[in-house]
């Protein structure tokens, strides 16, 4: 069989699984959930042996030390994916759920019921704990999932698909609702993505390459995820204090992540007094800064910032820093260079606060806290499948609400239309 | 400047106004429209040498009678546009309205506020109409919009926007939030689709092979509009006086249109005392039936339907009949055949109607009524952009509220995270 029509089979057993998984009630889903969670803990060995598979293979390839941690699967890291899918089951179920229901004159009763998307792709990268939890979400969702991970985890990918489907079938789920490419060959990724009678969403999480790739060459509606590049504005008006607490936070907590900032904006009323005390923090964590002329001039021991840094995602304690002459200039600056990801003003003035939360478009706009806060869980949303940075269908966090639609229900009594 | 250049600058002009036009108040926007209406019939003259333009080349270009009584600007169609634009104008503004606000554990006060997309491409074939209603709906919604209407009717989009624009900056409006792609060289269209810097979302109006085109082609998000194969069942426990008014309903009010039936479905229970009744009206309206064996044998007129009349979308006084032995059996044959656009059961049995809502996946299903109401104002909804058959982002009619997305707002005091 060629890799494209294995890829074509895989989806179509998915299809009919979805319509079996639609109409599972959510009883048997988080059975279902519960025993996945048991699966992954109770095979930690056959687990840890197929991971070594690929640890044994990334360093004959020369991945990094910090890549090989990602891969591996720790007890630390296997707990985690069931605790994950613990939690995923204790989330309420969405599916079935009417928002709203209204009468039109002729008496139709018209509602807006929450149904599963149906089957959902996911291209991804790197770490296998994204397996699981991808897996869950869709599970608990009602929807079937064909996952497409990195070659470097192909091993230890399929050992966790090979688990969590024995758990599925023996809680009356459909096996076939999980499905894994299990090829390496990157043909495999461009017959998935064309597969529009079959998937209903991509969703690629991974490098800008990956999401690029994804968004040329698929003809199925595409979830993306890119780039977090995240300011904090700190007011002529802002309360020094909280806005170093703030500005530290977003920086330094993890600067790994999408929602750290990347840009600080000063406003020049408070530059001088401002610049001196966070830098000297921020240093002090090991930060290096890149300021505009402004700041340089508060801060020389800051190199200096090129058009580039503005547009620079570092995921590293790197900071660009720039001094601006108003909101205006801010929210500018803002539009112009950043992500639309999460975006902060520090402030005490009112209309300074709601005109910054009205002309940012961002996914996420804060004022007076850190950025950090995006994602699902601190949001309340639960698990997410990751954080959308474009504006249809879900913007910013995606939970297990995000991964359902709508479809119309009509109630008549023999209306016809005139 | 290349068509590419152009193209890509008019979308560049457009996210400029869409800035503004985002803050602008509701009040504003229904003046704005309201001006719109009285420019289009206070110009009937312009508008109709205009499209004495597309008329004439039409005519040399043997376009068909149908064809071109869709491309006559009448005072008809031109009132007809206006008071869309004012119906329009009427409808609530959704941009600003925060769904729901929650307070997490630390105090965060998190919000979800609807936001105009941002930038709308419209890609349309034929009736002018839609120019100013794709225009209008985009205004209210606080959306700039990129039109690219058909060739044939390049002249009269043309002089409709003209009206449109200025109408609008009279008002206080940026006139470029209003674009419209004058070249009826093709290379605009796939120049459009690769903005994805720029566009927000494109809708494609128009055929199957525009449609495919759009889909393959667009690097931007997509909602489409695709075929309405749609179905009336007739359950065995049907009230046959309301399943004939239904299911005539259905087919004869108005075949040309996407929510119209394409396929009747009979319970074999009641198939010998439906099927003659049902056939006489309609083959006294013209209607040509093609049936399966068994419809066949009780109504010899009928052709044979083939494997590809079930899939066809006639959009004409054609139906074809298959008869069923069960609820299970129709929903199949739904699923297996139809778009997923509107379907219908008739039944007094409320098991059966519970199970048909729940078990048929398309983006409207009704008990007990035509599939004729699958349509924005119908449904409440006001005017819409087109009635969308994907499942991402809208489903269904698609009004104002569709051309939304939405942001999260978040009310902190000096939160960080731990």
């Amino acid at each position: 069989m060629t890799t494209e029509t294995r890829v074509r089979e895989q989806a179509l057993a998915a299809k009919r699984a979805a319509r079996t998984l639609a109409a599972l009630s959510s009883a048997t889903k988080t059975t279902a959930l519960m025993r996945m969670a048991e699966a992954l803990t109770g095979n930690v060995d056959a687990l840890q042996s197929a991971n070594q598979l690929d640890l044994d293979a990334g360093q004959a390839n020369d991945l990094t030390k910090a890549m090989l941690d990602r891969l591996a699967l720790t007890q630390k890291v296997i707990d985690g994916m069931a605790d994950g899918l613990r939690q995923i089951a204790a989330l309420p179920d969405p599916v079935g759920n009417v928002d709203r229901m209204w009468v039109r004159p002729n008496g139709l009763r018209i509602g807006k019921m929450r149904v599963p998307l149906g089957v959902v792709g996911i291209i991804y990268e790197s770490r296998p704990n994204v397996t699981a939890d991808a897996a869950g979400l869709c599970i608990k969702s009602g929807n079937a999932v064909v996952l497409r991970g990195g070659s470097e985890a192909i091993h230890s990918n399929t050992a966790i698909v090979r688990l969590l489907r024995s758990a599925a079938a023996e809680s009356g789920l459909p096996a076939e609702a999980i499905q894994i490419v299990e090829t390496t060959d990157r043909r495999a990724v461009g017959e998935l993505l064309k597969l529009d009678d079959i998937i209903d969403v991509i969703v690629p999480r991974g490098g800008k390459g990956l999401i690029r790739f994804v968004m040329e060459n698929s003809t199925i509606p595409v979830v993306k995820h890119e780039d977090g590049i995240c300011h904090t504005y700190v007011d002529r008006r802002a309360n020094l204090d909280m806005a170093e607490g703030i500005a530290y936070n977003a920086k330094v907590q993890r600067p790994s992540v999408c929602n750290a900032m990347e840009t600080l904006l000063v406003h020049a009323d408070v530059a001088d007094e401002f610049l001196p005390r966070i830098a000297a923090r921020l240093t002090a964590a090991g930060v290096e800064l890149r300021g505009c002329e402004r700041t340089r001039h508060l801060l020389p021991e800051a190199a200096a910032a090129t058009e580039d840094d503005w547009r620079t995602e570092y995921l590293d304690l790197i900071l660009s820093v720039r001094v601006v002459d108003s909101l205006d200039d801010a929210v500018a600056h803002i539009e112009e260079y950043g992500s639309h990801h999460s975006d902060a003003i520090v402030t005490d003035d009112y209309e300074a606060a709601q005109r910054f939360l009205l002309d940012v478009d961002s996914a996420t706009v804060y004022v007076n806290a850190s950025t950090r806060f995006t994602d699902g869980y601190e949001f309340g949303l639960g698990a997410e499948v990751g954080i959308s940075t474009q504006k249809l269908h879900a913007r910013g966090p995606m939970g297990i609400d995000e991964l359902t639609t709508y479809k119309y229900i009509v109630y008549g009594s023999g209306q016809v239309r005139g």
